[in-house]
């Protein structure tokens, strides 16, 4: 009983995610001291080694690291469920919405987003969006990692009117220069705040978003600041037709030659990679976000995640945005992404379960650039981790021998609820289900009456005519 | 105040599922008297016309029909987790536990996979397994809707020993004559109980696992007895082999034949059939029981319900086993099934929303059979219901307009334990998360030491180190 730690965590099925499996203990333990841990093994071994301050029991609950939500969109939530099962979302659904967002019903979303993704185990969050008041505060308040990215696009700030689907962008390079220097600002003011909770990776948008030059600019300042980019690349056919028409190039080709391609970049989305050129990103160094849900129903396709992974690549899970998703829960997009590949391959081999659990934990925190802070549990490491109750019925029983069920079960048959406490930083977050850091009544209520009225907003807008769903309003469908 | 009511449930989001939508009703109201829904309307005309025993605020909630799971295998909850990620899941997987599920064994996990089902809002479930004591009694004491068939086929009850795959399956026809006749003297005994609640379908396995005048004799036995048929179809390319070298024949095509295919028969899966087996068996009068989940794990596949409704066939959804699906909740089921076909047809407008709540409610209740029944919220129906809580983060904000996001949300968003009340009959099962009929922790214990004695007595048996995903335990993986 020398040494102190202020959390012991004792008799868990404990996955460690170290090596190259899941690193399952039987019977584990983990010592917190500060916001790190300082020890990980059997139970018996750091119950003699370690006087603690507070023993955590998890007796029949599976203890992991914190999930990681590698690409969101927060402020989304405010309009979950009005874009999906339609063609064109973006401007047949979400866009009618976007004009009449707020700043204080982009944090109201923000807010409703990170409890319900912290409910369901997600510990670090990789967040894009046009800063708002307030955004960055309450990832420091609720004690989530936040890894927050604002948005760096030179399109015209007052709308695309007058734009066709089909004609290049408009760029308007002041409002590019406007947002390089505002995610600059941000990112001094940010990065490496809250001891380091906070970071700050920089945004543009997307390839075809901004001039080359802004581009490079970006790249240059990345370098210069020690901070990753985190981009939207090869994000759909509109995205491919402007860069052959600009540049003659598809997006790959064109990022290459820009320099863009390395381990600094965290490249979202990938769906319209071929697999030759996901596997030359995915060699580049860079990582890959793969939002298996959003570009599900929004797009109807499976990106070339199991190609990036195959040529060496690190790839993450992103719950994107509630508008079409229609939740950010990483539970769902490990379910998703296992179900989805098998299906896109016909082969129930594919992208077994350990394997998504990786992308959700220890791989998601290398594609993002924090793999030498969190993603496992082992010592040195930030203290993020999640105890799951594993006598929730979906998950009954628990098996060990000769196959152990566990983790097959926390991907296929979980669906987060089962969640029953969260620490980041060794600071629980949750226990026993109630969150202790945010008031999560007033944040549902709050969001419900900033949503209703930007919807208000919207309905008294005669463009909300033209919105794919309002065919299926006047049919009785929703 | 004229009229009696039992229950009035007052101030809900009503989606009745009547007419060709969702039948919604703002401030929706339902009146239940007996086992029976006597209006439907919304809440301001019968909180005047009614006088009820007890009234139920669903502020802020859903009410709907309860969920219809066309196709499950309860017993498979003990074994949940040990058979998915692998090719051969029947042979590599899950066989070695099979020969070891007791009659109690087999009891305990029909009962966990009852209560987790009815946790998530199912209310009538289609259970194919052998019958054990205490199996329909279950059904009868937790209060659930029960469409029970028993198995029968004509394989060798020893097992196969000695058969390769690639053999023609040796049949015993002794065998499957006491299959028969077994399932027959259940339905006598259980057709119609508990107040028409447990109803009986006749389960030939399969086509290609009984002899073809025992098919005929099957169905014989089902004209005479009124009861309709439930088996699987064109489940795997297994089955087609086998009807080949059998038959020369694929297995619709024989079918077709031999007279099975009409609006009696409950055909599960299709995993195997063609469009155009699909289209036919639709135009039949036949339903379809859909498994997204299990048959995505299993095999990779996506079954042609699409083209089956296309051609103008009822769907229902089925969660098929926990053994590799891995739970059994219809939530999960629907928003399986539309992200699938969404990318089965790269095409996001495929399978909405709206579609896959009919799937899971009225036009599963036309598949099964029991249209005239449940499956809507109409007066005369069954009062089958479930309250959705719509606080639940993950399902907040609820919009109304333009456009009204809640069943997307429940589609795309819900987990199933959103649900907060469930009604079946007339009669509360769970209120406020709450099981009424059942003792959760119980059965969940007994499920445990039943499961882990399964366990151990395969992990004794050499014939274990055959299974697929003994590797991966070996690897560190599980």
């Amino acid at each position: 009983m020398n040494e102190h730690a202020d959390h012991l965590i004792i008799h868990a099925h404990l996955f460690t995610m170290q090596g190259e499996g899941v690193g399952y203990v039987a019977d584990g333990a983990v010592a917190v001291a500060g916001s790190r841990i300082v020890a990980v093994g059997p139970t018996p071994e750091l119950i003699v080694r370690f006087q603690a301050t507070e023993i955590l029991d998890a007796t029949d609950c599976a203890v992991l690291p914190g999930l990681i939500d590698a690409h969101m969109h927060t402020p989304w939530a405010i309009a979950r469920g009005v874009a999906q099962d339609v063609a064109h979302w973006m401007q047949k659904a979400l866009a009618p919405y976007a004009r009449y967002v707020s700043p204080e019903a982009a944090l109201a979303g923000t807010k409703l987003n990170v409890l319900e993704a912290l409910k369901a185990g997600t510990t670090t969050m990789v967040d894009y969006t046009r800063p708002v008041p307030g955004w960055a505060e309450f990832f420091v308040q609720v004690g989530v990692r936040g890894r927050l990215t604002p948005t760096i696009n030179a399109l015209p700030p007052g709308g695309m009117a007058g734009w066709r689907i089909g004609d290049l962008y408009p760029f308007d390079e002041a409002e590019g220069q406007r947002a390089i220097d505002e995610a600059m600002a941000f990112a001094r003011a940010w990065h490496g705040a809250a001891d380091g909770r906070i970071t700050v990776m920089l945004g543009p948008q997307a390839p075809d978003m901004l001039p080359r030059e802004q581009l490079l600019q970006v790249k240059r300042l990345a370098e210069r600041g020690g901070l990753m980019i985190h981009m939207h690349v090869a994000q759909g056919d509109r995205e491919i037709d402007q860069m052959l028409k600009r540049y003659g190039e598809r997006t790959p080709a064109f990022l290459q030659k820009l320099g863009y391609l390395d381990s600094q970049l965290l490249a979202v989305h990938l769906t319209e990679a071929t697999d030759e050129e996901a596997a030359m990103i995915a060699r580049s160094g860079a990582g890959m976000a793969l939002c298996s849900g959003s570009i599900g129903i929004i797009d109807g396709i499976v990106p070339p995640s199991y190609i990036f992974r195959q040529a060496g690549g690190y790839v993450a899970l992103g719950s994107d945005q509630a508008a079409g998703n229609n939740c950010n829960n990483i539970f769902n997009e490990m379910k998703l992404t296992a179900l989805f590949n098998k299906i896109k391959y016909r082969n129930p081999t594919i992208m077994p379960a350990w394997d998504v659990l990786r992308m959700a934990t220890i791989e998601a925190a290398h594609a993002i650039g924090l793999g030498d802070q969190i993603g496992s549990l082992e010592v040195g490491k930030e203290a993020d981790l999640i105890v799951v109750d594993l006598t929730a019925l979906n998950l009954s029983p628990v098996l060990d021998t000769p196959v152990r069920n566990i983790v097959p079960n926390l991907v296929y048959a979980a669906s987060g609820h089962e969640v029953r406490d969260v620490m980041v930083a060794g600071r629980f977050l949750m226990r026993n289900g109630r969150l202790l850091t945010a008031d999560e009544a007033a944040v549902r209520v709050e969001a419900q009456a900033q949503a209703a009225a930007v919807a208000r907003r919207v309905a008294a807008d005669p463009v909300h005519r033209e919105m794919a769903l309002m065919q299926a309003m006047a049919a009785g469908q929703l």
